[in-house]
């Protein structure tokens, strides 16, 4: 797993040599919106998006 | 929402007072047991958990 940063989001050659790009959707309310996750907090959801698919599949076997 | 602390969890009134309460399952490796998960972390994958439920949710209805 490779994870953007957060101002800039992955180089163009980065994100070339990846199998995948997926991208969280983030809210926005009456202040404003989000910009982006702090990356730790965007990593937990990731491993943890990983984990609820593959415990799924594993099910399904 | 209420999130326990990352070395105790919640008190026992707190946790009498929750509608559900739920446990992120933590991974093990060789080196040892996941004790605890960083909170702003745990709360980012509750966070992430709700809004696909409901987004699920609603495109059912």
């Amino acid at each position: 797993i490779i994870m953007g940063s957060e101002g800039e989001g992955m180089r163009r050659l980065t994100m070339e040599s990846c199998d995948e790009l997926v991208y969280i959707p983030m809210s926005g309310n009456e202040h404003g919106n989000l910009q982006s996750l702090n990356v730790s907090v965007a990593t937990g959801m990731a491993l943890y998006e990983i984990n609820r698919q593959r415990t799924l599949a594993a099910g399904q076997a």
